[in-house]
């Protein structure tokens, strides 16, 4: 017995999200939606997905351009157990009614307030929360990869008191409407930034202060982060927490990984649409001063919230426990199978 | 019996040459080349390649960093039959007396200055005059861009004039050493580029102007054409015989191809590394304005010329005629396959 998945929103998560789903032995996917027949519309019909319109209004444009389409989001979500909703930052919480109305369970994105859902979702950290929840939200990128390494770390050495620096891209790389292409911008100028309470919506006892800045690049993010732990801890103890999960690579300066663009090139070989579902933490950045953990990692944006989202079904629909769950997922992504 | 071949430099070019050399059922990669041992050097291993140091001093830094290493090149090229010679730019033309030493043909890459070889190539130009050559040249990437429409035009229609505008990836997507990125920098700022010279090492009797900018952005290379032809055409007769030839792919402005983001966008869902081996030209840039024809296509610089080093292989060796060559690269690497 399949569960059953609508993608409302085939973009630049949602087309992530169908894909991994479709590998999941547990899940089904229904259908997605797009709002217009671009190429991407025209993508999920080659790639074997049932396309629906995500606005009704919007169904003629789709038959002019003739692209084939079998109703819309309102007939797609009568068929379906949960949406995952994809859509635009803001635009989930107007969907909410739809999916009330229509019965069906749902689960949101970090781009959407908190009170969105019943519970903002990292896998490694609250999975068992999600047990029988109706409504989830997986957290933001950025987020997603904080919360892991503060959730292992907080685990093993007790987490006192977090200090970071987000550095990140500025838009999605197939973006060409909007962005920052010359200059620094403090986003926001008046910290924290939302990311150090958005944190604590998974992790709420984390005393945790975040400060961010959009600089011009597509690729992925880096964080700087600086960790007072509970204990006295050695490098090689973090590398080894690190190295022991798979949702986490380590990476080396040595193998002449100098920068966000040479992850990517290394991505480019050995993952579709180069995408990296790890957080991707650089082993020589690790970093013990006066007692206090320093260490670096890059966020692919794109990509690290897709395993989050397959996860977040099966703890709502109570299909497996957070070992299992974690393992399955893990495994039909490839991913802990990389290394450096 | 299958043609054994060397790749000398694992690079940008060097892995895309690689990975096409053994989808080829008539070649044979005995073994790649790298300076130093770096992600790119492992990754190599990794996928079954036989690894040789580049520069014979390194051989201890491989050792050093426990990648295995079995000689160096001088040792590989003692085992084959050609060399493809992926070096950087200046540094083929070194390499060229160990080359005529060992006996071994070579194909150099666009990088290099036209008398490095017998030959400047290009695939559908010119492959009949490559045939038996022992030294080859497969021109740049924005050359070859420009010959391959170039010489269907000419073919079909009659070549009277050419006016090119280059607007240039400023470097590769994997450089963090070098790069532009706030500015438009004309390259070179007294006409012509090389580009225009260099397309007539291939088709000498064209008559062509080039201008080249750089700019900020390290996807595609964007060129806008001016041509005036040797009959009277139709919008629609040029798109036939566009749409004939696999090299070009044709997108459309209507399917949201707003930008070379978009290409690579689509990219990324259909070909490893997000290689794009065809000229993509816009089907709606294509226009008839007092006679001459304009369009606008963009060409992926890390993979346009794979397939011409390809059939370069197999001209030196007589080992196909033009038309079977091309049709077994094409069919190798999915050349012809996508359409929009």
């Amino acid at each position: 017995m399949k569960v059953k998945v609508a993608v409302n929103g085939y973009g630049t998560i949602g087309k992530r999200v169908a894909d991994a789903l479709r590998k999941q032995r547990d899940m089904e996917v229904v259908g997605v939606t797009k709002t217009k027949p671009d190429f991407e519309a025209k993508m999920a019909i080659r790639k074997g997905f049932r396309l629906f319109c995500a606005i009704p209004e919007n169904l003629k444009l789709f038959e002019s351009a003739g692209v084939e389409i079998e109703g819309t989001v309102h007939d797609l979500i009568e068929d379906v157990d949960i949406v995952i909703d994809c859509s635009p930052g803001k635009v989930g919480v107007q969907n909410k009614p739809m999916y009330e109305k229509a019965g069906v369970k749902a689960i949101f994105q970090g781009g959407e307030k908190r009170d969105v859902a019943e519970l903002s979702f990292n896998a490694l950290a609250n999975y068992e929360e999600a047990i029988g929840k109706r409504f989830v939200r997986v957290v933001s990128c950025n987020t997603t990869g904080l919360v892991r390494v503060l959730y292992l770390l907080d685990k093993n050495f007790g987490v006192e008191k977090v200090r970071a620096v987000m550095i990140r891209r500025v838009v999605d790389p197939k973006e060409d409407k909007k962005g920052l292409v010359n200059g620094i911008s403090p986003d926001p100028i008046k910290l924290p930034s939302h990311h150090g309470p958005d944190v604590q919506t998974v992790l709420p006892h984390i005393d945790i202060t975040t400060v961010a800045f959009k600089v011009p690049t597509t690729l992925m993010h880096i964080h700087s982060l600086n960790v007072r732990l509970g204990e006295k801890v050695s490098e090689d103890s973090i590398l080894d927490v690190f190295e022991r999960e798979p949702r986490i690579l380590l990476i080396s300066g040595e193998d002449g990984f100098t920068s966000t663009t040479k992850i990517i090139e290394f991505a480019r070989e050995v993952r579709d649409r180069y995408d990296l579902f790890e957080n991707v933490v650089w082993r020589d950045s690790i970093a013990v001063v006066d007692g206090e953990l320093y260490f670096t990692q890059a966020i692919h944006q794109e990509a690290i919230v897709i395993p989050e989202n397959v996860d977040a079904v099966r703890a709502m629909f109570e299909m497996a426990e957070k070992d299992e769950s974690i393992s399955m997922t893990n495994e039909s992504l490839d991913i802990g199978k990389l290394s450096f």
